[in-house]
């Protein structure tokens, strides 16, 4: 029976303190000077800790990409049109897009959602290169009503959870969020901005690159939509249904999901972020088990991070999105685990301590 | 019959110029958003340049692990004993090092060399674990002379191009350096203040993890050094012969043997970095060749970095050397590659365009 999401944000606990210092007392014990592998030994700690053990597994790894559009597009907050959404899933299933070839470059593997595309993508349904969990064709204008019904956004929220659910049965030791979603970075901007209350200017940015003008119509938009919905800070579900989008809901509700299955998640860019933030304030502890891969060059990414208190791994000035930073990242959590599980302390390799 | 180091110093030719250009044109048409990949597709501009095709090829990785002593250890620069470096590469040789780990995450070989390690390591060069291009026991002390004689420089210089060679020769796409010697954070703290001119103070970190007392005493020997040696900074050679090591040594030569026949090289951090810097000061065409890795946590290597004029891929806060920061870039390198190699254009694609 398909998990709700009550029970999952009840269900989710932190991470075993207890085993955080059992993995880092082990960790002290390598043959190399303390803290010398940085950010490695910090994951490797929390990837032991997550799985309670010192060999953690991430060998299958598994990048979700969740797509839908957004009826704000039509207040020409984007650089391309609606179409790209749909044309860009048909990239995915064909196996020619940047999220393909670093998918299989981490040897990991990508399932494509439709969340919420504006066409019917019945062929790549049917012959399963996408997996359907539609709640609508595209949200509506926020600028001028709420983006979709709350039934909607826990739908959404609950068709991530029931993903990540079926995706660790079947033995996913590591997920990973994307996204596509043409007009996308608009929502992200506004969820950030109702939720942190910052000013939209200071958490909006270009997207896949805007002009100044289009810059300040976004902005502009964003501001509107805030206006005539007024989401509740208080309430995530309120703010995914008055300026969110169905992917954002559907990347909520997998991190939710993981962390209620124990499971690490790699959070991709800026709005794998976003969705992680509403994860994060519909359930504290489930921060615990989130990576943040990469920081954006989308402006406001590094706020939302603040704002989540993760640090990225790689700063590359990526910003694609469909979980292209996710992808490339996850051979340093892999790295990271090998680290742990396979090097050998001072005492098994026979070399002195520091003096 | 081996290149000698003149030889290999005037055949350095430019990137070519027609080339970048050419995948330039040829990365703009992907079909992602302008730019949105980043920092992959400069790296991806720079490898299919060097290689002159649109489908680079970084499958066939080594990382060149370079061992050396360092006879100022005696001053109490290093918080470890002489004795680790020798124990070290017998962890190498085991295959239960950080590097070893790494460079199997990322599906590389190791190479161990020993450069100049003051111990016999007949057996792991005997049965094949270790290269020995063993210059001599260590170098020197050198705040009471030179730590080597200009023919050993020369001689470490020319043992990396001649490895360099071979691995090209048995069809190696991409090689990495590494580096281990307790006392060769001094070494390359030297080396910098020497090519740059920059006070002693502001080039010196903690290496392995010394404490502030120590710290200052490092400063006061790598001062020691350079004022009895007098380093002439206009002569590279001279420099490596006087504050040098026979590790720093061949990761320069290294480096010149990669840029010589085309190929690019990773360099690892603060160590790999002063062999670069060496390599730029010999031939300012190298650097086109070389990939930074990682910026490492080790005070200086920031400047080293700018010095050099590279940008490094990742910032883990990794200090330990080996090669591990190179090995863990290695796969963002290959992603680069495929994304250049795999990736749909817009047209190939059936997706629109920017407005």
């Amino acid at each position: 029976m398909a998990l709700t999401l009550k029970t999952v944000i009840e269900g989710i606990e932190p991470v075993s303190q207890e085993w955080r210092l059992k993995v880092r007392d082990y960790l002290n014990n390598l043959a190399i000077p303390q803290g010398s592998l940085g950010e490695l030994l910090t994951l490797a700690e929390q990837l032991a800790a997550i799985k309670r053990t010192l060999k953690p597994s991430v060998k299958r790894k598994i990048v979700v990409t969740m797509a839908g559009d957004h009826g704000v597009v039509e207040e020409g907050v984007s650089a391309f049109p609606r179409e790209v959404t749909s044309q860009m899933v048909a990239n995915f299933a064909s196996g020619g897009a940047a999220i393909n070839v670093l998918s299989e470059a981490a040897g990991a593997r990508v399932i494509v959602v439709d969340m919420g595309v504006a066409a019917d993508l019945n062929e790549m349904v049917s012959n399963g290169k996408v997996l359907s969990y539609k709640v609508d064709y595209g949200t509506r204008n926020m600028t001028e009503g709420p983006a979709m019904s709350r039934e909607q956004a826990r739908k959404a929220l609950e068709a991530g959870i029931d993903i990540a659910g079926k995706l660790v049965q079947e033995g996913a030791d590591l997920l990973a969020t994307g996204d596509m979603g043409i007009g996308n970075t608009t929502s992200s901007s506004a969820i950030l901005a109702a939720l942190s209350g910052r000013p939209v200017g200071e958490v909006t940015g270009r997207g896949t690159g805007i002009s100044n003008e289009a810059l300040e119509n976004k902005i502009r938009v964003i501001q509107k939509a805030l206006d005539v919905n007024r989401p509740d800070a208080s309430d995530p579900v309120d703010v995914l249904a008055k300026v969110g989008g169905f992917e954002i809901g559907g990347i909520a509700g997998l991190i939710l999901g993981a962390a209620y299955h124990q499971v690490p998640v790699m959070v991709d860019g800026f709005i794998s972020s976003a969705g992680a933030l509403l994860a994060k304030h519909l359930a504290p502890d489930s921060v615990q088990y989130m990576i943040a891969a990469h920081r954006s060059q989308e402006y406001g990414h590094g706020f939302m991070l603040e704002k989540l208190g993760l640090k990225p791994l790689l700063n590359l000035n990526l910003c694609l999105g469909e979980g292209t930073g996710a992808a490339l990242a996850i051979n340093v959590v892999e790295a990271a685990a090998q680290v742990i599980g396979k090097m050998l302390t001072f005492e098994d390799a026979g070399v002195s301590r520091n003096l």
